[in-house]
């Protein structure tokens, strides 16, 4: 069933246990984990991440975007963390990666940039829980939603079957979110979307429903 | 006079906006910006440090440790922060990141690491308005304060005179202190020793008190 | 319809003004901007593009074979440039710079080198003017055309249409022009082919014209 | 006809000399060369590679896993070995690499780990002698053969016809030689599989004759 | 005795040929080969190096601001130059470039950023027939002359003793040049100082008198 | 006492079980552990220094000339190697690696190459049980002794006293024995000073000897 992942990187950053406080109902808390390097700006690092972990029961995916993804799985694990996803342009052995998060019991995945092509996640497709596309680039606009990713989506459900869950990541709001379904998407991790309305809650229920709706219609054709 | 500047990194992660309400009487307040390559461990990005900003008016201090300090410049001088140390071992061009951060009217200054030796900083004598010695460096039992960088300290002292201020960063506590201004520095940033405590505001007091006493002694035996 | 870019860099580089006032009827003038680093030897800088884009009125277009290809773009738009190609693979974000050089209201292109699958294009489909193919590569013999190219300018061609110009760059020659233009390639850039022989000009015009009947040829057949 | 390449590094490494003078009727003797930092450990280095080529008549076959491969041409045909083939990933050139090579004579191969599409070969499809598919990527368990390069054997062989070798590396053993030859591979790397036994000369021929009829059988079908 | 080794970087360069036919009476002609990434701003490479090399008789001098200075010897010898530099921090082996330098029958020296202790040329104190101190770095007004470089200088001279050419390049002018001499050098490069007045060649004579009458006051002094 | 550790990468790599057995007296044997990436040329690696280890009983001291030092500790230890040193320039943090390797209760130095000032070292004098000043690098006649290296022998005995053992390694043969000892090394490093001769055992007593004699007369004058 397809699912939204809230990412607490949009919320207000200096009260986040407040702001936990107040969550109910969220199928997942997104963590994005941005060392500046990999990928522009910092976000937080590990102790805030075990913070929010000792704050809220929501299950929490991580989504390293940092340049040595090895070192934050340990540190993942025992915070508490149940999916932890890297680039596999920052990987040199994503089976290893994988199959370590694999052995803490965890899922794990892989996150692919906007530039990399689907061929590079082929050889992992007996060892994938999770893909995350991202679906943005920077751009003189900013971080604009790119529709490239949407024959990726279907590429990639097509190699990969209905085993591995296939979510979208960046710029994705109400305007896109009946394309990216279409395409095959799982999973869409929300930031700006959720924590940016006054009801964050609500907001979820809504766009949860409405792509659970998008979903049928798709699977009724199909 | 012998100044402390807490680093806001070893307080509440997660309860920021409270934290900084209860705050009185700080000089400076010190922010980690770390990047998890320059150094271990992300502490946290621009929208946190803008957070902190409009939510205190102590002045604020930052202390970059990223691969790349350039691009962190004008979002900190935005943000209103008073003063900006970058590594000189991360600077391509340690002159064009103090005349830039001058250019702002801000305070700039440069940091180094235990390893590195004094005589890289020599050049830049006549843009310095601040050193920060990092006095810990990772070891098997953490990160303990070094010894090694007294030499630094009256060193740098002596190359610079008076008018560059030197800090000391880095496991500085009660029991080092009096070495640490005997050895000439000005200034010290400390975390845990600050927000560990129950009584931030009043250690703070405290050790700011027993600081200039020592300082007073160092001045008259010189 | 089929073009050539002459690439200046094949001119006698101490005597540039006075070849520069002997061309006529170019419809295009190749600047190749290269650091040695991203490909073997440097070519020439800015100050060099500055002083060619003041001296001709044939329209310009840069292929910059370097390291950080996003420094130069706000110089060649001042100096006057009409086209700018970089290489993926030296692109971090090569959304970002084509729409950066979109916004200056620039024809903005992607290069690829021979080893680099066309697979690394197609997010960008929406965004590409134009795509150049290098066609050489260091070899024992120096950088002779290979015809492995040919497969990716038709590759190219059946994902993007005819709305992107694909040019072909690297040892093209009369004798290998006729298979770059059947397999799809709108234009090609020439070194010595032009610069080396007795009358730029002419040779210019003569191959030109027969560049045209082969893709006469060839619009007839398919 | 299939064949198979014992690597030496699986042998003693402190006694190689007496283990060359038991080696008889190998085809080809496999020297992995490993720096390391390309690859998890140094093997050994070309001091080892000249005492072994001076102690032996097997033909010698060179993969070098290392950063700079070019470094190694020269040494390696000096010392008599018969094939080199280097990694896509480290090449800068993978043209001038295998020209390189042909000038002396040498056939010459790439070699492609888990993680790189088949697609960055296809240019070279004119100059390749050889391919070695790694079929091991660090996990967890170690470096377990992993099913995701049989697709890529045939993917090769489709693309590349008869004229190239594809020969898999890594992990393969009694229980997966079968598939590996159906999919397509001319020979093998066998490590402990064969030094790892207590007669290598039998287990060689035993393993050969076994890999032979198992490509009878596939002939038969295609 | 002073010299002054003009940088043919600040001449026309779409003119260099008749630039070079109106210079008389320079003792050096100095080649700075910049890379872009070594130092921002790429300015010429090997083509135009032999051009100029093939148009003059006067002595030239490199000064390689690259990443692979050892590329660049071999070349710069077959053009005919007299003395070439490479910098300090971009060399893995300072020996090997000097001695490769030395091989060829040429001057060798070593460049030094303004950051970079002098201590990094002690230990080729026997291997140096040249050093140029870079005296400039990029800072927001440009590439101020910085005055830190006269204490290197007057470092340099006192270990090196006067077997050793000491060379100032980089924001030298009228106003610094007294400064400069007396710290210890015994030549300057000078680029638009030169080649943007109206008559380089008068200016090199008036600028170059003007420096030895400088020499010999110290001279007299010490 | 002065003393020699013999480096065993100068013996006959294809024998080595054979010539540890004939090994008797050795105070120390060298291990040159190189990846031919942080040093040229690769020597062994980990398997061939467990054999060694298990086939002698002489104490094993390992110089680590590799990019990545912090990854041989631990099997190093295992292996049974008394002494560890890397080199400062490959290390991010030294006290991390010198207290790893103390964790163990190992041994713990660092080397340093002939570039590197020894300021570098300085930090970590109460670390540091030894320091290999390493004595050749790369020119044009192979790896020649460097006589620049004396200074450093004698700055690192008047910085560190009497505490820290101080080895040369490079070139070190009879002509040169006298003035490394006389400067202040504790001992050397040998490789074809040893191995090459017909009696290795006999060279080392006699070389021993001769060693102490100079120390004697040093001691005498000091």
């Amino acid at each position: 069933m397809f699912t939204i992942s809230p990412s607490i990187y949009s919320a207000d950053l200096l009260d986040l246990r407040n702001v936990l406080k107040g969550l109910k109902g969220f199928e997942h808390l997104h963590l994005d984990i941005d060392d500046g390097n990999f990928v522009r700006g910092i976000s937080f690092g590990m102790d805030t991440v075990k913070g929010i972990a000792s704050s809220t029961n929501i299950p929490l995916d991580a989504h390293l975007e940092v340049l040595n993804p090895m070192d934050y799985i340990e540190p993942l694990v025992e915070a508490g963390v149940e999916m932890i996803c890297a680039h596999v342009e920052a990987l040199e052995f994503p089976s290893l990666f994988l199959s370590t998060v694999h052995q803490y019991q965890k899922k794990a995945g892989l996150a692919l940039n906007i530039k990399t092509p689907v061929a590079f996640l082929e050889p992992y497709a007996d060892q994938l829980d999770q893909i995350i596309f991202v679906s943005c680039e920077a751009d003189v606009e900013g971080l604009p939603f790119r529709r490239g990713v949407l024959k990726k989506v279907a590429d990639a459900r097509c190699l990969f079957g209905d085993k591995v869950k296939i979510w979208v990541d960046g710029g994705v709001n109400e305007s896109n979110l009946k394309s990216v379904i279409s395409a095959g998407a799982d999973g869409v991790v929300l930031g700006r979307a959720i924590f940016g309305s006054a009801e964050p809650v609500l907001e979820y229920e809504r766009l949860l429903k409405q792509g659970r709706k998008y979903q049928e219609v798709k699977d009724e054709i199909s």
